[in-house]
């Protein structure tokens, strides 16, 4: 989830070196360096106020390809990161929002074949693995995170530049708040089927539709339980994706190299999310899949209920999943990593860093 | 789902310039050139009558074979690609209306293992998802399609040459036809088991057995949104493709490598089609998968109403996979695609190759 | 299923000149041979009796160890392949009738986790996939047949020496009826929970066990459609499994390579036929899964009815998997394949190799 | 679930002939012996004391690091082997058990999407086939044991050290342990729902929940198949396994290589015990998955019930899950392995190295 040699240019970055620069993404890109001094500087100045490295990445043999002085290509590179964060995360929740209507409205219905539905709970399950497996396909360029919590965590322990936050961010909510409405403009019949013409209610109502789009708590659990079942199912999402994204890690990357199954992964990752931990408080655990659909059924007249419901718990995703996920980062890199990018194999465990954010990388003197 | 180096050729075929050809299919094929010359130019004008290239992909070290010279080796390689479509697609249906069969026809039964018919709804997103990843392997001479619609944007955004689509989208509706026959030979106890012997009827009949060939739509939805479900679905299934077979996209082809993961992403993808949005429509997005079998269930006795129900609905899926599929391919290529055989980077978006369509591929004056 | 080098050497077999021999099994494989020469030839004359290659198929790096002068170690080599062939069905049976008798055994039980026994239809297709993948990479050393009926059409159309196949096919049979009786020593507690103690019993007994061994058909089945049922699925068996095999498809083995998803694939294609024809007569395509456990039913007491159920159906998995298998064979070649060692591929599509078999492999004088 | 190369440094560490080290883990890690000879003895006692190899396993480029001085990078390395153990089991029992409770909690309930739970019998399946193999990309470090049953055979048959086995087992333990405590954190509100407040009960009361945990048997079981199913599931297990790691096996690695296929090969022979052999005991055959958990539900007050019930079980998955293991590793290395390691590939089937361990290994005199 995340680009695979995007981690290192964060110090130039940072520093304020960028003659060093590292190509991002794969070594199969280079810059386009050569070409974008004559082409002026607009675009690298919207990507500079964006927050992203002045070349955007390309595939080496596209570099040169005339096209890329005509307008609307120059603005593809100025934004490609965004957009691919935005269509990544925009096909995780098309996908994963998608098995949820189907299940949900459909339940019972004696004319889907086999005479009980189209799909039962573990189609959710499946909904939500393959679509952040097709996400991270489709968002190459930009490193597949399609969650804030997760690109948080890349700058944290892993050196991604935190200028790129609010811009990933923007896009990932984007990205969930479009799907949300595409898939109730796709799905508008099947609710009116199922609750009636201009009847929107949210959980515990029976009919409730208002879980299509974003997560609600089941009545049961304490405040407490709300938090920690966010909590401790975002701990394991970061906690996983870092080994298998740890290239010193044999079971990751070893011999044989496990990195093209890396979205094959992340498919068992998030399905085992759903079928593991997603019955208390539905595993949404990113603000982009959570958040952006539940601001969208808001819109389309869900009524303030997508707020209130189950005591304001709107708010339990977005702030589990970032401090889940650190967590989970956390715990990843003081038992495990031995990569010098993350703060914890820093003097202090990283405290030192936060204390003298300028001095922290000094030369190894006594190696060669 | 479509030859990796097919692309390029297109331009030759166009313009008209054989010498400089580029071998479709793999690095690993070649030409037979040497061998076809002395077999005269039957093989050669078959293959240009049907918009093919000259010489048929074969593999390196099978291409000066004695066998060649026989009758039936040379009328294979005359159709090579012809037979590739028709069989992948044959696969294709034969697994994803087997699966059908078995649900609709096997709901309820008691002395099933478990006590509750063959299968639930889910065994029919496994039937279709696993019968394409099949029937791509089976088609790799042709680049495995298996849809005219996605035949057609590779010809419009990928230069896949246009003469070829015919004879592609032949051999793809006559896979699905011959295919959907066989099912129905396979299960026609089965049908009679449930609906009765000569009894033959289309949905919404409570013991319908139409819905085992091709789709039918939901009671509850507007001509709006039966349109709207299969074009949405088509969109999704190109723009993940054009991902998927994206080699400068380093989420689908970077420093590791996705390209085998592409049968089994298929799978996934068109699973996911079926589990999020299948409920509506029956997901079809495909003229080989719903008007060939369509039109075989008409021949064996359904009668006309395979056409009239929904409200003549058969023509959506056929419209509707071929818009949704271009809109996805043009939002693939407009937000992310940089490579130059798409007109979209062309002058204009594509426009200016339309109106002045032999001089748009001017050498790079300033490039070396 | 077939070694992938395993072809070619048939010629040599069959035309007694030995001194070309090409290793089988695989590149990193080579032969014992000057070791076996001052071991005797009590190995090698054992292995010849059994129509096998003079040497066994030992890794490189495992040829010159000391252990093979040990008397077990050389009745291992002896016997290498039908252990190999043993050992894979053995596995794939053990999943496949314990899925099944998983399923029937706890058909409905209110006490197992969900309140509905463990597991449904669908458990069926995934425990004979699965089984077939881990029983593939089980039998590597033999090239993980597992089926009769495939061994005798890679006999026929891929040049596999004839003499191997009574070794592979008993060797299947009784991996197949051990694991059977394994299955039966498992289960016997929860088949006397269902059936009462020495109480057994063969379909349509509503509570009979006998079908978690081998298959019997539906009621309403004509003995044609029982036999065209297994046909066409032993059709699609071979079919598939003769394109993922062929390495001149690009679709199987093209650029990247689809050769490590070979047991993958397989899973897929075993799981299909499960979900899309496994309603009507339950899939056995295959002697050593339906013939070897039918026999040990009836060893163990479900009485004669096993062999008279259905019209004395027990004879149809076994004639049509063999015709079914030989059909897709023939399709397959006759439509796509290009290899030399296919009897189609000679002229008269092969009759000419029947009427003069010495004869057939000229010297292709024309082609240097 | 074995490092790939620990296998030849068991010899030396048994000789006391430390100067041939062999690398562990894959060829990209070495040592960092030179680093480690100025930081003292400390990790290296430590290390030694605990049967690990003098230097832990770091990735080739992570070797000079400065922060391998700071106190606690130190810490990390010297438990680097069993902290992998630890969080390799943990993920698995998180998933593991975390399915089990969302199966079992959520029977019936009529407000999770589809209206009948969230998820059957099969979730369980998934949920321990995932877990065992994220847990094996999370555990590269170690090797990827998690269960002490098959680190014993890999001491046994694969020559790892015997020293290190009591660390492994204390991690893989406590990696349960702790798994089980976070999985009754999580969901005591839904336990609290189901059973009612302060209310703890095992099967077979109907609406008891320490199944949640651990494994119960069927009521119909004898003692005699008690102890079978479970032998016979862990037997499969280690078979298995072994065919999968061994590298002269041409199923597992051959030519195109299914290394890198191990940990998707693991979900689907664990996934296979589940929905083959689950019905009868719940497959624990593993210490780590029940006797670990079983403890931590005692912890929490299910009471004296969890040792006694089925008529003191719990000792049956110990017990069985290490002999069915070892009589899965015989079989494998009697009928089928040739590598020199192991004792079945000595004079008299192992039982001269019994007898006389120092002397076994002869320099092959007639050998270059």
């Amino acid at each position: 989830m995340a680009s695979q040699a995007g981690i290192i240019d964060s110090h130039d970055a940072r520093l304020n070196t960028p003659k060093t620069e590292v190509p991002e993404g794969s070594s199969q890109e280079s810059t386009v360096q050569a070409r974008s001094r004559h082409r002026g500087d607009t675009l690298d100045s919207v990507r500079n106020y964006l927050g992203l490295k002045p070349e955007a990445p390309v595939a080496e043999d596209h570099q040169s390809l005339e096209h890329h002085e005509l307008l609307w290509s120059r603005i593809r590179l100025a934004l490609r990161e965004p957009f691919a964060e935005f269509f990544g995360t925009f096909i995780m929740v098309m996908f994963g929002d998608g098995s949820v209507a189907q299940v949900l409205l459909s339940a019972g219905n004696k004319t889907s074949p086999g005479g009980n539905g189209s799909g039962q709970y573990q189609s959710i399950s499946w909904g939500w693995g393959l679509g952040v497996m097709l996400g991270i396909y489709v968002a190459g360029n930009s490193g597949g995170f399609l969650n804030p919590a997760i690109t948080f965590n890349f700058c944290l322990f892993r050196g991604l530049p935190w200028k790129r936050f609010p811009v990933y961010l923007l896009a990932q909510f984007l990205g969930g708040f479009v799907a949300a409405g595409v898939i109730y403009a796709n799905y508008i019949n099947a609710i009116n089927d199922v609750e009636g013409h201009n009847i929107r209610t949210v959980p515990p109502n029976p009919t409730a539709t208002a879980g299509v789009f974003c997560t609600y708590p089941r009545a049961f659990l304490t405040k407490a339980s709300q938090f920690f079942s966010e909590f401790i199912t975002a701990t394991l999402l970061q906690f996983v994706i870092f080994a298998l994204k740890d290239e010193s890690n044999p079971g990751a990357m070893g011999k044989t190299g496990a990195g093209p199954f890396f979205p094959l992964a992340l498919f068992f990752l998030i399905f085992g999310l759903g079928a593991c931990f997603g019955y208390e408080t539905g595993y949404a655990i990113n603000l982009a899949r959570d958040f952006g659909p539940r601001l969208m059924s808001y819109a389309v007249g869900y009524g303030h209920e997508v707020w209130s419901a189950g005591g304001y718990y709107f708010w339990i995703p977005i702030v589990a999943s970032f401090l889940g996920c650190t967590f989970g980062g956390f715990l990843y890199d003081v038992f495990i990593y031995t990569g010098p990018e993350s703060p914890i194999n820093t003097p202090w465990l990283g405290l030192k860093r936060l204390v003298m954010p300028k001095g922290f990388v000094k030369p190894a003197r006594d190696e060669v």
